[in-house]
């Protein structure tokens, strides 16, 4: 199989920077599309994964799995896409598509285990798959996304894994009008799901531990925001139907549990390390669920693409060239982004 | 009001045995329904109550909440009992029967808080609710229960907190034909489990870290049993729609968890003193859930009784007299009771 060889950036350990690197990519398969890519967000996994945060990193690894990208070359069986389209690709590049869940157009679930946008055994071409920070990318049409005509495209790179991460679980616990909705954590996840939670028409609540946030958290469209550290706000606020705990950081869940109506969920998207101690008598009384979610399949992804499209939704973001990447993913690690970094690939 | 004086059993301390005592039960109102006791079942939460695990107990406390007699009076406008029917009283004898929950027969949830039907602030009589350690009760005919004709009626008993605690998450969570079903734990709670979850329809699989309760759990109903000590048994286990966890000691949930599938859920009914460690990963992966259930409503309650009548289920017991009951807590302290002790009330 030709392939051809490419700019990209990455990590060549976990302790050095990354760096620019020349990377293969597969030629064009008849079921594959090819694009440039235009635009990569960076997400907190981008830099678990380039640190060995999980033991998980295979070096030269190349991050990135927020893409964006106009579409350079397409395989012979290929309907869906045409060269010019603009496009994106999020985590999942392949799964069995024979399973119960691919079946159901829920390839996370997939029971054969998905491939990831990066740093994933590759089954197409072997070795690792390498991600978005990279001058193009190559992939089956079935994982490959159609990019609605966003004004702030670059500001639409985020939606690919940290709006999917937040629209999943929002769909699932049904946060419509009528429904109390809290968001925990104001941060890549959090900023998009206050932005998703009100255009579903639910009643967002967010809860924050800095006061400074509150202006930013009405701004982006929450109804109510309580000061987490302030006994008489968390006692007089309404009870949720469900609260999306966006929070990677270790934390006490118990007293967010606590502020669910009965049957309501405090549901995970955030993954600290270390366990999270629930008491049995806070989720016994009042049938509570302590729940996780993990981004969505590719038909949610598009739908979610196109929810955000029609209600004028992109990520907050601070686009910056790649020589700067290294340094954006120091400020990530302190949380000193507003929301989310996105780069300009046109600069590598 | 006048008040009648009867034989009850109850502790005045926290660290002395229960002993015969005098308590006043009230007149009988128009809305209310008076029975001797016939049998009084012996529930975990009696024995933590007299013993003031909770910090809650009042002294001189009388316990007992699985509670079966025959009517021995009724109230001008009850129209649903009359003198000699077999009733009995569980967990609820008070709730606001205003509010949403009340409303929708889930009186469990009321928003006012349920008056318990022993050592419970008296909201009628004043004072604290006595248990059915005692030769009659008193109650509004709207907590009463119908029993069926359940040939051993003591064993019956058990169904009225022990039953109700496993049928409601059980049909909550849709234990029906085709479902794979968990047990955690074989005691009073674990042993109805499997038999109504049998009795449900669902394949059910009965997870214990002692070989030797596997024959009991296939006799009671369990289409497997996995030794949890047994990383191949536990690997080879299909995986569970849900798992009913009825263990109050502290233990792993983590490895509960990840025996569920997609959607799963591991719900807690067992009430650990110490918080349960609850992995991110292990929710967020394939979106399960860590949730509880507590008791159930009254109709709820009574929908079960007709169920186990049917379907010919009631606890195994040993049937004690009321003079043994101390040493009963004992022998309940330390687990040595297959499965539920009865006290025959006739022996007060």
């Amino acid at each position: 199989m030709l392939k051809t060889h490419i700019k990209a950036y990455g990590a060549i350990s976990s302790t050095e920077p990354m760096r620019e690197m020349i990377i293969e990519r597969r030629a064009v398969r008849p079921c594959d599309v090819e694009f440039e890519v235009l635009y990569c967000g960076i997400c907190h996994s981008d830099l678990h994964s380039i640190r060995n945060d999980w033991g998980t990193a295979v070096y030269p690894e190349v991050p990135g799995h927020e893409i964006v990208g106009r579409v350079t070359k397409v395989g012979s069986d290929v309907t869906i896409f045409k060269t010019g389209d603009i496009v994106a690709v999020g985590c999942i590049v392949e799964s069995c598509q024979c399973c119960h869940y691919c079946q159901q157009g829920e390839e996370q679930f997939c029971e054969e285990g998905i491939t990831f946008s990066f740093n994933s055994p590759d089954k197409v071409s072997g070795g690792m798959t390498y991600g978005g920070f990279s001058k193009s990318y190559v992939c089956e049409d079935k994982y490959v996304l159609n990019m609605p005509a966003f004004k702030d495209l670059a500001s639409a790179a985020p939606l690919l894994c940290a709006g999917i991460t937040v629209y999943s679980p929002l769909k699932h616990w049904q946060a419509t009008e009528g429904k109390n909705i809290g968001i925990l954590g104001m941060g890549g996840l959090g900023h998009l799901a206050i932005k998703i939670a009100k255009a579903m028409g639910a009643y967002v609540t967010v809860f924050t531990s800095s006061p400074s946030k509150t202006e930013d958290a009405k701004r982006l469209g929450a109804d109510t925001v309580v000061l987490s550290s302030d006994r008489e706000q968390m006692k007089a606020c309404k009870k949720q139907d469900m609260i999306l705990d966006t929070v990677s950081a270790n934390h006490d869940v118990n007293r967010y549990i606590n502020m669910l109506k009965v049957d309501g969920s405090l549901v995970m998207v955030g993954l600290p390390a270390d366990p999270l101690k629930v008491g049995a008598f806070n989720i016994v009384h009042g049938r509570k669920s302590f729940s996780g979610s993990n981004i969505g399949g590719i038909a949610e992804t598009q739908e979610m693409l196109d929810f955000c499209y029609k209600h004028n939704i992109v990520a907050e973001t601070e686009i910056i060239d790649i020589k700067d990447v290294n340094r954006a993913m120091e400020r990530l690690e302190k949380g000193d982004v507003k929301y989310r970094f996105v780069i300009d690939m046109a600069t590598l």
